[in-house]
């Protein structure tokens, strides 16, 4: 069991500590399980109540007027602290370093400084390994593919021919880089494929969930840009462009050709169809579809994608719409029977 | 070909034999399909016709009025025997017991008694494997791993660092259990990852289908309840608790910390946000997404999700809708002419 | 750097030439991009304007007129030529002609003349490999699997037991073929397996995208229609039928016994229900959830799916709600108005 006093946490987190600096902290939970040796945190006033009824033996927290008479840490940015503290108190187990006797290195490729290939290993001519970086059990690296320093690449990875990851990516068991394009010229009914000779460049700091696949430019480059996360099983089309700090949630998918500005963020199973341009900052609610160009930081949702605010009065004017009729067929029995009753119609009718 | 008269086989089953239990059986068969030598069956009694013209030489049922005179074997769950009559026709090819050259199995490993260790396999120290179980080919398991009994892992199956297994459990190839759960803190634009050092603990009896992906959770445990079927495709984010007896279909998701309750039926393409309850035996239709709890038993629809009731009545009035304008302005014409001709309408204008 | 006549190409490419047949080609591009050494190409004429300001140094092209005074290839189908030239000049790397030695091939396995097959790849007994097939790095045949001529199987697909490939099939990276159909028997709430012992079969001219997953049927086979072409993550349950030269796009999922003529489009993450038929050269667009069955040439949308044009008369009808209310208050303000003055209240009134 890792054991830092709170001075020495303080310390090592950068963080202003108010308290007792001797006692002794042996984990990290959340407010509502933390324990009298455990460290917790709290960024919204909201959680204060919960934090005064923790038994947590410290607290990470931005305003420590908040929690007066407690040992705490305090810092701007309590959740990033508490991330830090997870790594403290949960170190990763480092890879063995070296080649594994069973993976298969070709001749001709370049492995740098302190890498770890695991075992069954594949890694094809003329590709390059980045010092620092780890090859899960089983991945394969195809011809002339380079990864950067500092990755952590997981089990039974496919990265295809020259493509191409950054430094201090990490990439999760079964993702698929580099997979063909959906491309075809249809004649008379036969799909002929088009063959797709681009890459997929994946810049520094991506992190990529279990089997997510990004397919290769037809000519040019499959981009995903620096700092973007993409969660599990998510499908990226070539040719599209993603730029930098994304969050592509779980089974979301891009169509091909479609580009997406600088942190924008795709919900759950939402989509995107093809050629189009989502502005930077934008937000694909969960489950969208969308089949225009969306601007700069807009939120969208529904299928057909619309403006979100639009989309919440369409859903709540639908649920409105059985009243709807109601009041028209009684409008309707109130109009016939004023027509009965109008002079004219009376005058007409003789 | 295997064959077993029909006596032995009413035995095997467990079920009555109404008729000739010297004929031989050869295989099983849907109704539309059945031969002289096969068995099939019915539950439902709208089938009894199709059964009735079946050309079956013996068929399954609950009520064997329903097929006089022909030979029939009696059970309360006529599907059920069916299934087990289908294990009898096509057993199962027992894998080869014992450990293959090729796979890296660590020293302080332990696998039970009548394991299969395929080809390329790769078991990280501190693993445990229980007695029966199938690793099937080029399936890596990280560090202290464990694996009941009796499980069947498919070729290419991922369980990472200290992940659980119960017992009888099948896992399809690609399934990537304890990939990281998606948990950032973003400061300034930048997504620092917080690291994910929880577990994904699958109870006993789940089957999980081909590419599923459960990330394991933050600090503690994802978990996925006993009796618990996956299909293909689906995602498990980090936290989610699913309960027993669940039946998630094909490319379903459930975001973090989501909990199902018992028996609860995600269809094909569903989707559940996060931090939400779902209750016992709920069913989520297909293609639904859930933001807000789900109560004990509801049935739900839509995006956003809905009483099931409710989406269908707000389908049908959206259908309606072209006609509601129609009637509008037929109304707004005859009411302006009711106005035109009033009275009072009259006098104002002069 | 491949270099290629302009006549050469011509003749290799089976279209006219119209222009200077000794020019040197080098590369193809997209007209935007083309190099004055680069083919590029265009089909639809309100491209025109964009290739007589291209680059180009040589223009795939249906109507020469389009582009008077320019180096031309002229043909019919200008796209098809144009990937029949990426072909030319992005030539791709021929496998190793062999089996490698880590390669675990077992006994009674049977490989063509000229196959490939990769580093840790498994084959099981009775397993057939048809000549100039490429077997990419680890990936697994069980036992008895058939695989045509002229394949490429990408690295770390599965084909489990008893599947068949046919002819000059593509499989992308993470494919799973004949992971077991998704079939229980419940009673009182348990979920009892119903042995999945069908086959997948895959016919000729197949393109499968990577972690694709294809469930065997349960006692019949589940079929791929020739020159059906499946994009990335797509799911086909067990028992599926899915006819010649469909194009199922990424994410989209077929429910169990669903049969699909042939031409269907279905787009992303579209999703058809089971048990239902889904007529020749029908179209379901992105997103759509098809719960009941589509007639020949109908394309749908939305959720549940109709035919588009009422689909987009909806998305409209429902804009205009919130205005149906408000001419509805003011016909509801302007009704009470006449009744007030209408002679017959007047005289109820009395």
């Amino acid at each position: 069991v890792i054991q830092v006093r709170l001075d020495e946490l303080a310390r090592r987190l950068g963080v202003e500590l108010i308290g007792d600096g001797g006692k002794e902290i042996r984990g990290v939970q959340p407010l509502e399980k933390a324990a009298a040796d455990d460290l917790s945190f709290f960024h919204n006033p909201r959680y204060a109540e919960q934090a005064r009824n923790s038994r947590a033996g410290a607290v990470l927290l931005a305003d420590p007027s908040l929690l007066p008479g407690r040992d705490v840490l305090v810092c701007e940015h309590p959740y990033l602290a508490f991330a830090r503290a997870l790594a403290i108190f949960h170190p990763a187990e480092p890879a063995p370093v070296g080649v594994h006797c069973s993976a298969v290195v070709a001749a001709g490729a370049s492995l740098g400084d302190d890498v770890s290939i695991g075992p069954h290993v594949v890694i094809g001519p003329g590709s390059r390994v980045g010092s620092g970086t780890v090859i899960g059990a089983g991945s394969v690296l195809g011809d002339q593919v380079e990864v950067g320093e500092g990755c952590l690449i997981h089990p039974r990875v496919v990265i295809e021919d020259r493509c191409r990851v950054g430094d201090r990516c990490i990439l999760h068991a079964g993702v698929v880089i580099g997979s063909d394009g959906y491309g075809f010229a249809t004649v008379d009914g036969v799909h002929h494929k088009v063959p797709q000779v681009g890459r997929v460049v994946v810049e520094d700091d991506v992190e990529l969930g279990a089997n997510v696949c990004i397919d290769r430019g037809t000519l040019g480059d499959t981009r995903i840009g620096r700092g973007t996360k993409v969660d599990n099983l998510v499908q990226v089309a070539h040719n599209v462009q993603v730029g930098e700090g994304c969050l592509l949630v779980a089974q979301a998918g891009i169509s091909g050709s479609t580009s997406l500005g600088h942190h924008v963020v795709m919900a759950g199973q939402a989509g995107v169809a093809g050629h189009l341009r989502v502005g930077d900052l934008a937000v694909i609610t969960a489950k969208t579809a969308v089949f225009k160009d969306v601007s700069d930081g807009a939120m969208v949702s529904g299928n057909p994608a619309r403006p979100q605010r639009e989309w919440l009065t369409a859903n709540a004017e639908l649920r409105r719409l059985a009243g709807v009729r109601k009041r028209l067929a009684e409008l309707e029995r109130r109009v016939a029977e004023l027509e009965n009753d109008a002079p004219d119609a009376a005058e007409e009718e003789r």
